[in-house]
């Protein structure tokens, strides 16, 4: 354990520090180069732009940069270490993006006093980028964050510890229920954590055809009723009429639980209680709310996905990011909808569903993959996810009017 | 002419938008590589940065990273054009850091009401980067803009445009009087143009040597004197106590004279009345203040600069802004302080009075260059710039004690 934090370590200091540079694209080598690249040259493309704003894609990096923003309050699962803490995770994020989307992407960490500096600070950078990913801000301040900067920018803003996160959660559940023989419309669900990734995934589940009422949130006090007096607007629109109390109470007859709150909370005595067929998601990491052996031990009808990679069924960011933001900026998208995230989706669960490339099976160390309970989304390394998931949400953004130009014929084809 | 346009236009757009990009410096080909460059392996630099914040300069590329902020609103010479068109000249300056001195480099334009929004939305922003290069910010904010994010931030804040600008002009006028065999304590300088540049240029000037009531500075209206009561604090600081009112009342007699104005304000007559060896720098962009073959053409014993790459003794600030950045950050300097200019100004100074290499040669397009009146400064692409100035600056911060670490005994030696 040791070993792998200083390999952790070296990785990020050697041969030097960080994960990230800022590379020349253009020719810069002689004074004639220069003087295209700057002063005179330079000029040309300032003129147009400023006669034409929208030129700004057409002669600059914009259209192809997405900026990771945080405040450090909410750094992985490690808590609010601050901004400065957070750069090496953001700069990881960037990483991501250019590994998987070919996105220019990098980070900025913000201080601040209030949500409303954080909110103003991103807003009158905003124009530097074609798209911003917030990423770990604690709730419930990310939530208004997120709605007062989709409001303030013409550019897509996405949190992804929410959105994300529910898309690749909605994709697998959308599969394991398609494989359990149940409709999304009928099952009672119990989410255990009431965070923004929480929230998301509830959020989305609805948008996909889950009932609210049949939803059964809980936070660290116990679910999320009617009479609770103690929880915040976003909370509250969780609140169930319901009787029931506790994660024992409401996890009778559940078809499916959602952890996204910490480790060991559910026991196999918990899932002893829940409906034939249940679906599990413990996608607390790296310690899931329970371990997938001590589940399926008392249940072998069960589907079962964590968020970590040494068990089927990883529930993982990356499956949703890198591509949406490319199908955003290359449709320049205004914002990302409710219809191209449900795009993502529905990109995502096809993909499990088709046979599986040779170079994912031998990346993952399977023999074989077939779209079952133990494979129910793709894999992250699936190079299949660029061009269904970034073509899906780039069609999705026309089709909802919300893309500033046409996408080709054969874009992602 | 629509030649180069389209040509520099053509530059901007092909084969893709813009001149930079954001580029992986690590291995991020494996599922294992990722675990390292993210979760989990991220947590371990994370953690030693929350307890050390020190760490940050080891375990991620903010050490090597400067910030070219702008609000457009003084975008080269076309005025304030806004954020967004400013965006290509930004660009342009980060290709410049990258080319002439390895720094990773980005753009951020800052959109505002007040100056106080600029520098809280910068301050916020600031922890991101290793130093931050402000440009094309019009006066007299860019005065206060400074001034606060200077005191604000750790990390050195430096308004190329002002200093920049006046330590490559201090150089070349120290050089150059060197050879009319005057003294900078005796010189009358007249000073045509009063922004934020002129203003440096003297501060620097006076920082090296110049009496304050030896500079006539004019603006607009003509000579700034203590009995103006239109100038603003900064102007204040250069009203002369004298009877003379036009630049033809204070040009007679002058050692000096450094144009930051716009074209074609000094007549060949107006050189007539300036003493014997005068020293013109001609500064405003492409258009001189007066061309050189203009003033050579009435005086002999005249030594000329311009801002301009077809004339000899180019005022060129790439010959010290990737350079000074690059000794600040490598002696991680907390600040850009005046003995650190001052340093930059010699290093400039001494590179040509010492022979010049044959590439130099080469690329300059010259048969011979030796140090005199058509060569008093450096070329830019001379490749003994980043060891000398950068060496002379990181020195400067050790000895001035802003700087954070030793640097080594062999640095840029």
């Amino acid at each position: 354990m040791s070993d792998l934090r200083q390999q952790a370590l070296d990785y990020h200091a050697l041969p030097k520090p960080g994960k990230i540079s800022v590379e020349i694209t253009t020719s810069a080598e002689t004074a004639d180069d220069l003087s295209l690249a700057y002063s005179p040259g330079v000029a040309e493309p300032v003129r147009e732009i400023a006669a034409n704003p929208d030129d700004v894609y057409k002669y600059t990096a914009k259209g192809n940069l997405v900026a990771v923003i945080t405040n450090g309050s909410a750094i992985l699962g490690l808590g609010n270490l601050g901004p400065l803490a957070s750069k090496p995770v953001m700069e990881g994020k960037a990483l991501l993006f250019k590994r998987f989307a070919n996105l220019d992407s990098i980070d900025i960490e913000v201080k601040h006093r209030t949500p409303e500096e954080f909110i103003n600070t991103v807003a009158n950078i905003a124009d530097t980028f074609g798209g911003i990913n917030l990423e770990d801000i604690k709730a419930p301040e990310c939530f208004v964050i997120e709605k007062e900067l989709k409001h303030r920018c013409s550019i897509p803003v996405f949190h992804d510890d929410q959105h994300g996160t529910a898309i690749v959660t909605a994709a697998g559940m959308l599969n394991a229920l398609d494989i359990q023989g149940k409709k999304i419309e009928e099952v009672k669900i119990v989410c255990m954590g009431a965070g923004a990734a929480a929230i998301a995934c509830m959020e989305l589940l609805i948008q996909c055809g889950a009932l609210r009422e049949k939803i059964y949130m809980l936070d660290r006090k116990g679910v999320i009723h009617t009479r609770r007096d103690d929880i915040n607007e976003y909370k509250q629109r969780f609140a169930n009429n319901t009787d029931q109390r506790t994660l024992q109470d409401v996890i009778n007859g559940a078809d499916v639980f959602v952890g996204v709150s910490g480790p060991d909370v559910l026991s196999a005595e918990d899932v002893k209680l829940m409906a034939p067929n249940p679906v599990i998601f413990a996608c607390s990491n790296p310690d899931p709310e329970i371990k997938p052996e001590v589940a399926h031990a008392v249940r072998d009808d069960l589907i079962m996905a964590t968020g970590r990679s040494d068990y089927p069924n990883q529930v993982n960011n990356v499956l949703c990011f890198p591509f949406i933001f490319r199908g955003a900026l290359d449709a320049r998208a205004s914002e990302i909808n409710e219809e191209m995230k449900v795009a993502a989706v529905n990109a995502i669960r096809a993909i499990a569903k088709e046979p599986v490339p040779e170079a994912v099976l031998k990346a993952s160390g399977a023999t074989s993959l077939e779209f079952g309970k133990g494979y129910i989304i793709p894999k992250p390394m699936d190079p299949r996810l660029l061009k269904k998931v970034a073509g899906a949400v780039a069609r999705a953004a026309v089709a909802t009017g919300v893309a500033q130009i046409e996408l080709a014929d054969d874009y992602m084809a």
